[in-house]
């Protein structure tokens, strides 16, 4: 019987196995397929996490240390893809695939989300180089520069509206003529000086070389004109899927209260409504989608999982 | 006018004001008297931040590329003493010592709370050199040693309890011959074989040399018996204050929603009952007291002031 069963190797994960195995836990699982570390991974450069700031260094890089850290007290590393979570009495089962099931006394899942790919050629190959799904995250490398924006939702514009104030210019870029845009936001997007509106268009391609992003061919719908942008950050903003798989019942609901947009329900304790059952990190509401604010939901998981142990021991 | 007034220059502040000032704000100032850092940097060895992992690094080295980090985006520096902060029409006027007035669109307060000291000789010498008030923090560097816990509360039991699964023994000194904590607690703490609890006992001195803490004497004060104890870790648990003073108003009261210790009412993306007041770190309710949390919690906010200035652009 584990004491705790981790889901996700992000730095939410690592953070609650850290906090989970150093405050005396033993026999505690991170369960993660390969190397874990999460999307923090594929970033070229890293500097909105404090404490560490070394231009030269890579996300990988970053993860290193996570990674001797938090494996050093005892956490153990399943490389198993867990497919469900089940509460079964007072305890709960993780099935693996395979079949192969693990008993736990609690779980705390840290499967993120995942930002959807637009599907545009180069996408890919400049992803972490030039492209990029977060404006708080990487705005700042453009600073008074011009980038361009792809998506028409909230969050596109909201995002859009972000990088307005750092950077020199936006493009945003949204393949139908309307915004579907809450009309307050799309009121004050169209006020912002900086900000340009290109509708009816798409990312043909993002071009670059082995430096990276060098620019955008965006074409017109319509007229299926393609214009050349000199532009070294392309955002992109199509939405996300939370990665809540694992919490799906046999009936298609899900074993713990979810939002409609997939997202968990937790409260400050990052307690669902299952007792024993945590969340940290991105797969969670109101989630910043941040390293040092999963972290530190990681590390309140963990916390609460203890002081959960304990009340029962 | 500043966008944003960041109180309190800890973990929480200065990655308030990072994800600030690197997220386009220009006019972000920080309010701490001496140098940022907080309570960490009197730390003599940190393991449980993600990411820094150096057994001979101390707090304060810890905190030597946060400050660069922190002010490297343009956050400034207000060395001065916060008295007050008061919401005026839409915006903040925050007062400092002298009189002189700020005006601010939105405040996060990050000025934490203290563990109380209990008062006994060599308490102050050995802070953070054996003597500890954070058994998740330091309660793993004691890993099969006997430690000494003072405090007969809530907390202190829990905290002895924490303790017993990482510790070879912990011995609870209190000073009354009942514990107030609830009868839970006491029940589990009873019957945990390694915690033996000593009452009606004082710890009269904490003993040492330059390699820090060696041995308590506890002293009964019934008897006036002292006994020596070698023991290298000793955690005191009398309570904190929260440092909320900056939030009341000339009746007494708090400006914004206060629980009856002390503590700030947040919600989960740190915002008061008041628009535009923000929290982050060891003021707001259920904080683990954790650098980690409290950066998470700096970055939330200042995001989240980011927003309610995009609002009301």
């Amino acid at each position: 019987m584990l004491d705790c069963a981790i889901i996700g190797g992000g730095p939410a994960g690592l953070t609650a196995g850290l906090y989970a195995t150093r405050g005396g836990l033993e026999n505690v699982a991170l369960f993660e397929m390969g190397m874990p570390g999460g999307q923090i991974t594929q970033s070229s450069e890293i500097e909105n996490y404090p404490g560490f700031f070394e231009h030269d260094k890579t996300g990988m890089d970053f993860m290193d240390t996570w990674q001797k850290q938090c494996f050093h007290f005892g956490l153990k590393h399943e490389m198993k893809k867990v497919e469900s979570v089940e509460k079964t009495g007072e305890h709960f089962t993780v099935t693996v695939e395979g079949g192969e099931t693990y008993e736990a006394m609690t779980v705390i899942t840290c499967t993120g989300s995942v930002p959807k790919r637009a599907g545009f050629k180069g996408e890919d190959t400049y992803f972490g180089k030039g492209v990029s799904t977060c404006a708080t995250c990487d705005g700042f490398f453009y600073k008074n520069k011009p980038v361009t924006v792809l998506g028409g939702g909230d969050t596109a514009l909201e995002e859009a509206f972000f990088l307005s104030n750092i950077c020199s210019d936006v493009y945003v870029v949204h393949r139908r003529g309307e915004f579907r845009a809450a009309p307050p936001t799309l009121d004050r997007v169209m006020r912002k000086e900086n900000i340009h509106l290109i509708t009816d268009s798409v990312i043909e391609e993002a071009v670059g070389d082995a430096m990276g992003l060098s620019g955008v061919d965006i074409k017109n719908t319509k007229t299926n004109e393609i214009t050349h942008m000199d532009n070294t950050g392309l955002f992109v903003f199509v939405g996300h899927n939370v990665n809540n798989g694992v919490l799906k019942d046999d009936k298609g609901g899900f074993i713990c209260d979810v939002t409609d947009w997939g997202q968990v329900v937790v409260d400050l304790s990052m307690k669902t409504n299952v007792p024993g059952l945590f969340m940290a990190g991105d797969i969670r509401i109101e989630a910043p989608k941040q390293v040092v604010s999963a972290a530190g939901d990681g590390s309140i998981a963990a916390l609460q999982v203890i002081s959960y142990l304990q009340e029962l021991a």
